[in-house]
């Protein structure tokens, strides 16, 4: 039984108290078969034997917010990850840093909530390590999950983005800096009430249909920090072909433009965290997207734009009144701790 | 090129400045295949279908310590993890948590040592991932490493202990609390003078070299947090035999022993970084440590204890002056930060 409603150093001194929180808190929470047999390492038979492998570190401020929460987030981050290089997400290991003094019962909604998620994306969470430190020595709590998911020959290369040409179309699943300006409005310090929620979700399932209908997806990327611009800035570099967007056909919710309008952000560098950018042989596009759209996670899937001659090497945008723009990858920082 | 010479919060941000210190810094120095697709995932082809995964955070205070650093500590905590699961530890994942204005020059000794010693076990830095969090909300810098490993069908079982039973004799691989000890020594706020190394060390060479000679090991478990005792407690409980450890039989460095008296800390419970329990075969115990011994991280292995039908589901120990006590779990925290 765990005799506390706060997190103390001795839960993480892998002794008595490590130990209780680990049964009565995320194996409960967590439960399967391989947490089960109480290992350091989780024994994973895996039909493949090609895999990816990621890992991301989640320090998002505040840890709840509209449309999730630290837990939330730190599962459906790593299952995008592993879902846009072409894998099935199957395991994910958790590592918590926590700050003595935490509340065990947000760490529970946290646990349960890493829970729910994992379970709708339909993968396990079969190792964990949880480290305390002293008050003031972290910021309440930090998560980092890894995960490996299957991978077959076919959809080894879809990371890369080496088989892009001009023509190609760029497409992406619905509106834009959803989860950004979420985070940033449930700020207390900056006192705003809104209405936007985090766009956070996991894609396999949408990954997966539009993945099983086409052979032609040449690269996919989801756009967190840095936004759509960065990747697409980042996808261009080097390359022998530009990537252009049609600012009139990229979606941003209403609230969203408005908020980063009065706050001075563009929201093509806002973080996403439901959100895929695929680029797809032209001659399928329009297919692709209409499964899209057939998604709840799709709906207001787009065309936004097509790999180009011009511009070869950049990101570039042609904008609302007819001009054209380079897309710069993000400089500085726009909102620390987004993710 | 980086041109500050601190972490600036852009450096977390997904945009130009990520994009020079994964350049600059990580791929210069953990240079692989995998690392260079300079995808999000790593694509890693697999000789086996049987895999170990496991995941660990280090929040070690301070983060150079004699014997060591964070960043060595990350690589042989998670290779010993795997390899005491009776994998062959092959891919890490790295990702840090940096606090802003950390020196650029400290990350990359960080980085370089994470190299060297990860290239001395044998195992690849295959993706990674970066935070910033703002000044006062994290210290320094916490890494996270996952693992994996290759198994066998043969090895599956290693890390349960399933198999072990009365008459099986328990082994280390040298002296116990060097770890703790040393890191405790290196806090500036003590202001103590010391000699103790850190034992932190990648075992995973030594576990082969074992494991190739012997069947019989039924059970491995590097004694960090919270000891050797609290390993063997972990292990004895709900089992129908105990787990008797001979005091005298137990090794520790007479300066441990002696900083451990002056501070009251019992060396059972203080933490390692380069050990292994191992119970095996009662026919086979002399023939491991025969080859423990010509190892260079085995020389002054001992067959400490064995497999009793005394006092089954506890750990015991045979005191040095004929008595017997009970080995529990650690309880409460004996020292914060020590990993």
């Amino acid at each position: 039984m765990i005799k506390t409603d706060k997190i103390l150093l001795g839960h993480g001194s892998g002794g008595k108290l490590s130990h209780e929180l680990i049964h009565e808190l995320f194996r409960k929470h967590f439960r399967n078969d391989f947490l089960d047999m109480q290992t350091d390492s989780a024994v994973l038979p895996l039909d493949s034997e090609l895999v990816s492998f990621t890992t991301d570190s989640f320090v998002v401020d505040p840890i709840f917010f509209p449309g999730g929460d630290i837990g939330k987030l730190a599962i459906c981050g790593t299952v995008n990850d592993l879902a846009v290089s072409g894998a099935v997400p199957r395991f994910i290991s958790a590592g918590f840093i926590i700050e003595e003094g935490f509340s065990l019962d947000e760490l529970e909604r946290i646990v349960i909530s890493m829970a729910t998620e994992a379970s709708k994306a339909g993968v396990i969470i079969v190792t964990g390590d949880t480290k305390v430190v002293n008050r003031g020595k972290c910021d309440k709590i930090f998560i980092n999950t890894s995960g490996i998911g299957m991978l077959n020959r076919r959809n080894r290369l879809i990371g890369t983005g080496s088989e892009i040409r001009q023509g190609d179309k760029i497409l992406i699943n619905g509106p834009i800096g959803d989860h950004g300006m979420a985070v940033l409005a449930a700020r207390k310090e900056l006192g705003i009430q809104s209405e936007i929620l985090s766009d956070c979700a996991s894609l396999n399932g949408l990954i997966g249909k539009i993945m099983a209908i086409s052979e032609e997806i040449k690269f996919m990327r989801d756009p967190t920090r840095g936004g759509l611009a960065t990747v697409l800035a980042e996808l261009a570099a080097g390359k022998n072909f530009g990537l252009m967007i049609d600012e009139s056909q990229v979606p941003v919710n209403s609230k969203v433009r408005a908020f980063c309008e009065i706050l001075g952000f563009d929201p093509l560098y806002v973080a996403n965290e439901g959100k895929v950018v695929i680029v797809a042989d032209g001659s399928a596009a329009a297919r692709i997207l209409d499964m899209m759209k057939n998604h709840p996670l799709g709906k207001e899937s787009r065309i936004i734009g097509e790999v180009t001659g011009e511009y070869p090497g950049k990101a570039w945008i042609k904008t609302g009144i007819g001009g054209k723009r380079i897309l710069d990858m993000l400089a500085g920082e726009q909102l620390p701790r987004i993710c």
